[in-house]
């Protein structure tokens, strides 16, 4: 895997942080660095996905970049887990492991990042659900093929602040947990270039939990302290 | 209870994150407001205590505070207990519910603070080992009079920069849950005159769980990518 060329593939990459990661990845190759990413968006419908695409280089193109320099495509779910060697899970967790049957064997050695957060409302506050495996990374390692390297990112990034790639100057941790250390240590180098992430290892897989259930309490705060788009940072 | 002069009990406040709170709680009888707190540290033995607040007073002379303003006292935990409005539990899970049945009715209708952390070193990390209550902030709700306000804070803070009261110029969120209203709204006040910690309104005590995990996560963060003293800025 070459990390100056990488093929990213965004699955259902059209909702909350899915927007803010593919923009910022799309714009590693505007970096002097010469980095060269292809992001493939993917949908259950191509046309949804391809849809996608245009308007993320549309609106690449209307803050100024030359869009020339960016590739970013939509296709189906399958295919784009096939072009790709990165895979990322921006869908909520009660699609996430019909969306894995899915995509079958796409996903064999190849590094599937998972955002996933699962969570539901009670009364007027959110509450973490993980799944019987103990957080939803877990329920991911175990649903997908051995050779596949699970790599839990991006659970507590504020979407907003993820995809105002011009105005956000704010710098937010990342917690990144894995069982396979070259994968991390890959992940971790991807975010440290996507502008407002500062990476942090956050141990094996089994430490997800914590992290997932960071963002309920990040949602929460925001709404009962008056706040909005809450990040993590620690200082 | 006025919030200008205030009797606080801290239990077990010799180790860890107690020493910080007992001097930034005295360090606020130097406030031009005028607050009158008076710390009593409590511990199973009357003389542990006393030389722990001689300790405490000796350590504020020596950063060059006028100490003629400032009363901190030693007892023992039940009559600390007794004799304070606000009674803060700076001890170790395995202690808290001995310690509750120790002090018993001394806590009806008082403000009970508990930063309490239950976690466990599993190979080489942190875990949080909550008991069958979901959190320690609700085991001690069901283990205290009815009449006993509980409030969870102060489990996120980073005991070396509390303690460090001339030097420490960072600040550091406080998550502060609670099922009385106006109990957490006094916490929150108090947590904002410490000078290193800002308070967010982290909802009703059943929240608290998520709070309490973050502590063995912030450890294992530490460890893991060699810092150290780490707390939380939800920015």
């Amino acid at each position: 895997m070459n990390p100056e060329k990488l093929k990213i593939a965004i699955l259902g990459g059209t909702g909350n942080i899915g927007e803010g990661i593919i923009l910022r990845l799309a714009l590693q190759n505007l970096m002097p660095e010469g980095v060269k990413n292809e992001i493939i968006i993917g949908s259950r419908s191509r046309e949804t996905a391809e849809e996608a695409a245009k308007q993320a280089l549309s609106e690449l193109g209307n803050y100024g970049f030359d869009t020339s320099k960016i590739i970013i495509t939509g296709n189906t779910n399958l295919e784009a887990a096939q072009a790709a060697e990165i895979i990322i899970l921006t869908i909520r967790f009660d699609y996430v492991l019909p969306l894995l049957d899915e995509i079958g064997d796409a996903i064999e050695n190849k590094i599937l990042i998972t955002p996933v957060v699962p969570m539901a409302k009670e009364g007027s506050l959110f509450v973490y659900k993980p799944p019987s495996e103990g957080s939803a990374a877990l329920a991911i390692r175990k649903k997908v093929p051995q050779s596949t390297k699970v790599v839990a990112a991006f659970h507590n990034v504020p979407a907003g602040k993820l995809k105002d790639v011009v105005k956000c100057k704010a710098v937010y941790d990342t917690i990144i947990c894995s069982d396979d250390a070259e994968a991390k240590k890959f992940v971790m180098e991807l975010t440290r270039n996507m502008g407002c992430l500062k990476p942090l290892d956050g141990g094996p897989l089994n430490q997800a939990n914590t992290v997932e259930s960071l963002t309920p309490l990040l949602v929460n705060l925001a709404k009962l302290n008056g706040l909005k788009d809450l990040g993590i940072n620690c200082s």
